[in-house]
């Protein structure tokens, strides 16, 4: 069959939905449609509610709806396409973001008698309130040897699915008791476009503790969690995942009447923004290491085979696409740290010389920072201002900058910035390597990318490797749903019989290339040095001022 | 004979002379004029001359004049005091500031075949640019097992004399042989006021490694450093100096003109501020500790013994009073840090709040940080922006900030940096009690102690001292050089016999006294151990990044 249909794409983010139509043949975007959640981010209270407490992110699952409702139609009209030219629609998610919801779907939080406990609603990814939880995971789960342990690189995250559902269940029983599932919001969602709950493995394997052909640990050690929690799997989860790109259903034929496609159009399973976007970028092999810059980072890399890295956030077979193993790690702020320096750290002279100049303050910086050669401000942070995600695996890391002196100014502070978030991406390199998985070149979509050639050549120097960019870097998880999208229709019905296939047609870099200058790689390389040894020095246990610091601040904050 | 006259104290700081005129009873001061030397600090080019290279700082002697000149007649028109009932006169002076003249203290600079050439100048203390010269200095003499390598605590400053008169044979031995006498600043002014040349035994002691019973260094170790420095004691200096509080002379007739004083009027041996101020704030007897504080902060101390002192700049016999060893010790940047962040620091919002409130940036600053608890921002600071003057005695360190977190604020950082400065003092203090030098309590004099309480109260909860503030902080150098004025007269004369009879009856101190809060120190205490961890572990070799930093600076700033 002719590939002259589209395919849609929905990536839920942290704060909106965004909607693609893209052509199936090549991949280029015809449409889209971006649709801001109305309740946004819960963290201070629920809507009408109470207050939260600290450390808690929720969401509000209708607002997922409502990006389907409004968008797809709007995306679909802005494309000028039309329903039955879409051959299948794919969507993609954060994770791990999950909800309780009852038998038939419905989410607790959107009864009245649940409507004000914050139990009842999305745990979004970042609600870091579940970190007893974790602790407790980590050590019942490093006494026994279970297997998790070692594939989430040593340390059981508080961001993830069983530490946000034993929260439920130590601090809301009534909530644990009513919810007949508990799902991530991306499987949800496919839930309710085809009316069929079919979980993926993305979200298991790298937020579950589900192995590929093991399943889950065993009741013996969810029982030693918690007494109650023993029958979790079969009360709450199910056995059963579905591989990334399979079909899920059908569109039902509520949802076509919503979203105005043709009943039955082909959903794929639900997938995670950061997954989807590697073949998005059109990596499909090993060698290629995929970062999704934003306000953090996730470094996506695949493998032939399964090694243990130090310090990742997971290793998966199938994990990101089929055959391969997936091999996910990060940094928890970058794009998050230049904007805390552009908020707190910038001076009002900066600002003025800003309006001077008719620039953003970034644009200011990056003038004054891209005439400094490397080394010559004598400064070097760590990038922990929002703990160590990777590698370490240590969230009560944080930020470090030496070398300040009198004559010490912004724009090399802003500079040592980017640099210092450069460092922990070659850090990350190098621990692939270090597991013999060889880190050729790299290819990057996200916003940083697409706003910021000054820190990508930063980035190319310090790493000492090539650089692309996604051809439309702000797109990319979008752009892979609908590749899924696609896959889930199949060959047969104008899509493609594989995600790489797909990968091969529709997705495209742009054709410039930040190449490494071999001058700038030496110097840095010097300095890597020194990062490496403030690194294992402040990260390894040789002075654990950081935590201590922590403890103390803790303890004057409480009273 | 009756103590109802004037005594008469000039300041010569970095960017002006202060002359008061206080009475000689109780130190009243009766009036005081400032006045700006007109070509300030000559740090870029000579007036109408040449341009200076990097880290020069050069001042004009005429400037000195100016202040005699105009101030003396100013001053006491303010206090209406008339001449005859000036019964004496003292100055003090930065250090160590040299200059080259003639015979008859004519300065070179001032002759026209001298004008344009730099090195004809004064060098004022903060002259960089002879840290070859220091470096060679300390070599030979540490190699030779000289004395004063162990007096200045291990390494001899390039702001020192000795430094900046063998610069002036190396790079302008024309100058060198030009010139009859190289002599401090102090000393030269004494000269003119008096027309003798008296040199102190202060600025000898503790910048020209001149040691009371005696004398200097042999004419081998000079003739090590330069084979033409070899008689450089007796070709340019001489054997013979005066202790501080002598009588150097009488006021010439030439000066009694300008000044509109008493010719004949006795004038003191000079001094240098920091020394000065220790009796201008009471303190004559070992265990109070005097801090000025300012852009940098002196410590001075008094001991009965000599005593070995880690990384002190000097240890000398009546250095500051007699019959006592003067220990001082310094931090070489403690204002100047909060200048920094105050300019560079600070962001835009926070001073258009200052606008709003009315408020100057550092009230602003002040009030944020003045609600915060010791550790409480989780942050900690090495206060090394301009190198570390006391204990490690290292011009290549450099500032650290650790504990940094995408939720710091910039009344965390400046309560980190008051904090760190504060830790930087109780280093100091507990080098001084490790070597059974004792400090049982804290007196404070210059701009910060007159400017924020905030500060001085972090001080004594840091350091767990009390802490009083000299009652006119702003003016104890000059209060000081006029008490040694009243000292070179004399009891008969209407003025003191000893500089310890003119500190009980001149000196003064505020009532309020600033006490330590026993649950801040002990958090404090607590927070100083990581201080000391991180001061050795990059002060002493643990890892030597922050000189790495600057080799790679300086490589790069070069190429």
């Amino acid at each position: 069959m002719k590939r002259d249909g589209f395919a849609i794409g929905i990536d839920f983010g942290t704060e909106s939905g965004r909607v693609v139509v893209v052509r199936v043949r090549d991949g280029q975007e015809a449409g889209s449609c971006i649709v801001q959640y109305p309740d946004g981010v819960i963290d201070e209270r629920l809507p009408g509610g109470p207050r939260l407490e600290a450390d808690w992110a929720l969401q509000n699952p209708a607002d997922y709806l409502h990006v389907l409702e409004m968008g797809v139609p709007k995306a679909l009209k802005t494309a000028g396409v039309k329903p039955d030219r879409v051959i299948g629609l794919g969507t993609d998610f954060t994770a791990s973001s999950p909800l309780p919801v009852l038998r038939d779907g419905t989410p607790l939080c959107l009864l009245r008698r649940y409507h004000t406990k914050p139990h009842a609603w999305v745990k979004l990814w970042k609600h870091h309130s579940a970190q007893p939880e974790a602790t407790r995971i980590t050590e019942i789960g490093s006494e026994r040897g279970e297997d998790f342990v070692e594939i989430y690189g040593g340390r059981y995250s508080s961001e993830w699915f069983f530490s946000k559902l034993l929260q439920v269940l130590n601090e809301a029983p009534e909530i644990y008791d009513a919810c007949d599932r508990f799902i991530e919001a991306a499987d949800w969602i496919v839930w309710q476009l085809t009316g069929e709950e079919k979980r993926n493995t993305c979200t298991a394997s790298y937020k579950a503790m589900w192995v590929k052909g093991r399943g889950f640990p065993s009741r013996d050690f969810f029982g030693a969690l918690h007494p109650r929690f023993e029958n979790v799997i079969a009360d709450k989860v199910g056995q059963t995942f579905y591989p990334l790109g399979w079909r899920a259903g059908g569109l039902s034929a509520k949802w076509a009447k919503k979203t105005r496609l043709r009943e039955g159009t082909p959903v794929s399973i639900g997938n995670v923004d950061a997954h989807v976007s590697v073949p998005a970028v059109t990596v499909i092999r090993p060698g290629s290491m995929v970062m999704i810059m934003g306000t953090s980072t996730c470094h996506m890399l695949l493998g032939e085979d399964r090694r243990m890295v130090e310090g990742m956030c997971g290793t998966v077979e199938d994990g990101i696409v089929p055959k391969l193993w997936g091999y996910e790690a990060g940094q928890s702020a970058v794009g998050d740290i230049f904007a805390w320096f552009f908020e707190h750290g910038v001076p009002a002279a900066l600002e003025r010389e800003a309006r001077r100049l008719k620039l953003q303050i970034p644009a200011v910086l990056e003038r004054g920072a891209s005439r400094l050669a490397p080394g010559e401000s004598g400064l070097l942070a760590l990038d922990w201002w929002n703990g160590n995600r990777s590698v370490l695996v240590d969230a009560d890391l944080t930020g470090l900058l030496v070398g300040l002196r009198l004559s010490t100014r912004p724009e090399e502070i802003y500079r040592a910035l980017v640099e210092a978030t450069a460092f922990g991406t070659r850090q990350i390199i190098e621990t692939f390597e270090a597991a013999e998985l060889p880190v050729t070149d790299l290819v990057a979509c996200g916003g940083l990318p697409e706003r910021s050639p000054f820190l990508m050549q930063i980035y190319a120097d310090v790493t000492g490797r090539e650089i692309r960019v996604a051809s439309q870097p702000l797109t990319c998880p979008a752009l892979g749903s609908a590749m899924h999208g696609a896959v889930a229709a199949g060959g047969v019905a104008g899509g493609y019989d594989s995600i790489f296939e797909a990968a091969q047609e529709m997705a495209h870099l742009r054709k410039s290339v930040y190449r490494p200058n071999r001058d700038n790689h030496a110097v840095y390389t010097e300095l890597f040095r020194e990062y490496q040894a403030l690194h294992d020095y402040f990260g390894r246990g040789g002075n654990n001022v950081m935590k201590r610091l922590k403890e103390i601040k803790m303890q004057q904050n409480r009273s």
